[in-house]
């Protein structure tokens, strides 16, 4: 089949990978309709890998798609042939001690090898949706059924980053009266806008540099702050009768901007960093966490948990995730696409892929 | 001065009651500019008060008021003469273990009489608003300052039914994707539609038997169940595939609406009952309530809880609590609000009055 | 194989059944060491089943067992032959809509044929446990690994009533510094006691009418009432300076004692009712409830979700669930267990079954 | 009257000082029974305050104090001269809309001249409580009365530390069936660990250098790892089958320690930080939080939100804070028990002084 494959730092190609095959019994086999290029297949991009990969040993990467399965293992109890899916980006066994949890992205089962973690796309042993087909293994627990109502549109984004937006509103308990901060007007800050405002927030700040897409935040009901022209520290405090933001949300993944978060937000606030930061480490101002009595939360996202509260909200017209897509592609013109997205050409905000 | 006095079931009259007075450090006397006629105030109208009252012992009835501090005791921090204010109608001290775990309602000082309890206007001890002044204890708790940028109207139902409204969203523990069942349409009803909504509902279902009420409802962004005309459980049903809804809050008053309540949630589903039984007690289908792990929950409304969230959502006008307003009378017509709103007439939902 | 078969009211029989055969993939056979004798199997015992069930069409009933994996289904992935296993009481397809929420006794999956509940032992479609032998269906959630270093009976009770008298606990919202009444010193009872002061409850109140059983409640760390010699009012308002209880736990099943929790209750409590009530409907104080803004919570157990913060409990010595066990009887006497328990013979507390 | 009065770094003297005198309405002065020598008043030893302060500028330091009422300002409603009380060590006024929150800490009066916070003793605005008498700002929010049952020292540690390790416990979420590790044993990682388990904790770790601290843990119920000896990250993870603690709680104060924690801490789990970092920034391995979930809080302590949980605790006999007195001292001694505390002589774990 064709995908793109990875074969090292700025050099993914549209060429033909072995076709997926079933591998364990609840594995179902997902021929792909819908695609997308997410923001952290750009640190695959940008920085390739850590460990060196054969020229031989590329594989298909992309971690968001949805499609109608093809075929099913023997285990498989909730799908079957024909049935249109979207699956989770993050890939858990269901039924380890952290999956129990909802922490499929610890999933036991899926990080003892010791290798790669259990997302799509990032390895040899999980290759990506980016393709004309994927291996989805623990199907029960990893794929979701698509009401025939939705769009593949109106679903594409509920495999990674429309309940990544909702989780940083979540892990920011973002609740009704709230003033929110979002760092980022990309496809996941656009999320966690919307979420925040779901959640009953009062006013959502949105935060950037673009004033267009800034002028998209406004369309979804912010306020917005040009941080190069604007002082959103003063923003803030004149938003917030001199207290400071309840919640702050990083979408952009900048460790300095969770040092501003640390200062606009009131005492006893919660800052959610869903942005990833490309380095190890990051030098935090805990003086000032703690004499605000800060909460800090970071992680991946585990769709599984949120797909169920999300399905409903675009069923019911009460979410549109499809405002975000800025290119529509065929999947061979995926290389380009790469580029447009990493690059910031033609005002793009989210890529869209069909294979 | 004026105010509508207590005279016995269906006997409100305007006329001259004495003026209030500063009786401890903390209280502040108010003069009025709105008040509004209370569906728990009809109780008094329809039933009358157990304890006799003499007919020289009237007391100003109403507990939703609005307007400016015009004196305050030596103890008062908070308020000054001129500050806009409203009122809660739920008085605490503030101090009591029960005031400082946020029950107000069952504030240790206000009860310690024995007497009736800490809400305006059903007793001689505490007169009500529907008045040109009102004395109210403790205000430094009880008070809450009114933004200029708000009306009267925006603000005047935080006194009451806007927190009792949001009360219901939150004891039926309403999120993100849920399907909520509303019983009612009358204004407690629609602020907890509106404050579901507000909280996160994939879909809000209002329920009642006047078609005027529901196509109100329908603005709201409510889907709708005439009960006289519609089956109410199938509509339920296939609206959460065949579960029941996530959630549901009765607004209405009538223990056979907490049995339908018990039919139509699904397992593990919460029932919050905003609405005023006037019987002592109910029977409840216990059987049901088990085998669905329903919780259910009931009480009256501490406003001081809910005004900092909802003060910011009328701010930021992502609430509007003026649309139920049906009826502005001047506070001498009062006792006819009050035949207007007990006998459904002139499609009366909610009267404010103006002394 | 043997088993206690039902035959109807106080017709419980030692006797010969089928053995069980795998019928689902996801099934496990499981070879039976320890089981025993539920309140709720009391239900069968004194009332018999509304339906008829034919002379042939007996089962074996028991739901709390614990045993020996013997057969797995082809699509089992988590246990095989030789594990040591104990069983939920309540069976979930661990799928479906309700299961996923954690509602495994709602599980849409075991419902749907609208006979029988997911509980074993009361009904032909899934035989119980005091039994040579069980069938467990969707064992990869419902069966539970048992530690070597446990012993049976430290295992045995996490099936159902240590988790009920959990749930009780977690019910009520038990916490740090709460006052807490328990009505019921019997095995779920002395449970959310023990539950009660694990999540750090200052004071737990015990009330029953047995003072052998108080005795063992003041062994556990409880003040203990008996209700036929004292004013258990008086002595809860005297604890709580005339406040009432935090928390009520009802664990004896009588709409009475709902009504006496809401009096002895304070303003703004939680009250847990995990006794089984005979009767469909229960006569509530309703003004009370709702002057008292009380929460009021029912439910059928579901393990599954507390087996995990139980075990390790366990494990560490900080509950020793073996305390409740009055008589070890062959699984031949278990008639007579049955005997024992239904007529509070003996000073019983709990009957254990060895097969 | 005499205190303990801050003359720069390593200079703390028992001398003369104004007598306090009541300044504000809600004051009251509170004449000192006992007080207590607080890590965070090391700081001060330490490192002398960055702005300078005059010879004659000296002010009492300590902030852990309880006494007797002596004089009350004419707004206090809940006190009178005679009261036995304990104060909160941070100071709210009880109205902002930060102290309406419980962020006391972060109250908008108290910080409003831009200069200390509210904390007792660190500054000629708020001085400290070790000394004969103290004024209390606020005293209806700030005051709580002590149970005559209750010995000074059963009460003492609530002004301060009992809370801070209760908080540390509530921080990081810890409940029935959890694994904590706390990092230090002195007096704040002590109170921890018996939060931890009154919180239901099914095992606490508690980790030290120093054996004689760590056998006292050991007594308490904890397991113990002595880090200079021992491999924690190997116990640890041998105590949870390979998954790490739920919840480590860091009463140390070192930036390394967090570290630490995050590689201890199981996926989704949870960090607080309760240890005083000293240094303005902290440098973390955010790609380990960010791969495992991992919360992160710190904060100065409230404890108007934790006396009412914890005080019928030690009531009750379910915690005895008492067990960490290790230096009984006249107050004239209080210079010598700064040198025996911060150069951990003679055993030290706290040092309680009697004016």
């Amino acid at each position: 089949m064709k995908a793109i494959v990875y074969h090292g730092k700025h050099d993914f190609r549209y060429e033909n990978t072995p076709d997926p095959k079933l591998e364990g019994e609840s594995d179902a086999i997902v021929r792909v309709a819908r695609t997308a290029i997410c923001g952290s297949d750009l640190h695959l991009w940008h920085g390739g890998l850590p460990e060196g990969i054969g020229a031989s040993g590329g594989f298909a990467v992309g971690h968001e798609f949805l499609g109608v399965v093809e075929e099913t293992g023997r285990g498989v109890r909730g799908f079957k042939k024909g049935d249109r899916v979207l699956a989770s980006c993050t890939v858990g066994c269901g039924d380890c001690a952290m999956c129990r949890r909802g922490m499929y992205s610890g999933c036991v089962t899926m990080t003892k090898g010791g290798g790669a973690s259990g997302v799509f796309g990032f390895s040899t042993g999980l290759p990506g949706g980016q393709a004309e087909a994927v291996r989805v293994p623990f199907s029960d627990t990893n794929l979701f059924r698509v009401p025939d109502a939705l769009s593949d549109e109106q679903a594409l984004f509920l495999t990674d980053i429309l309940p990544t937006g909702y989780m940083g509103a979540e892990m920011a308990e973002v609740g009704p009266g709230d003033t929110v901060v979002v760092f980022g007007c990309g496809p996941v800050g656009t999320f966690a806008q919307m979420c925040a405002l779901l959640r009953g927030a009062a006013r959502v700040i949105a935060v950037d540099l673009d004033d267009q897409r800034l002028a998209r935040a406004a369309k979804l009901g912010c306020e917005t702050v040009n941080s190069s022209k604007e002082n959103l520290g003063e923003r803030v405090l004149e938003a917030t009768h001199g207290l400071g933001a309840d919640a702050t949300i990083e979408a952009v993944g900048r460790a300095d901007l969770i040092t501003q978060a640390a200062m606009i937000t009131r005492p006893g606030g919660r800052i959610a960093v869903i942005g990833v930061l490309t380095e190890a480490t990051a030098t935090l101002p805990w003086f000032l966490l703690f004499m605000k009595n800060l909460s800090l939360r970071t992680g991946l996202v585990n769709p599984q948990n949120f797909i169920p509260k999300l399905l409903p909200l675009i069923e019911n017209g009460r979410l549109d995730p499809t405002v975000i897509v800025s290119h529509r592609l065929p999947l061979s013109d995926g290389p380009r696409g790469y580029d447009v997205f990493a690059n910031h050409k033609e005002n793009v905000l989210k890529v869209v892929l069909q294979p």
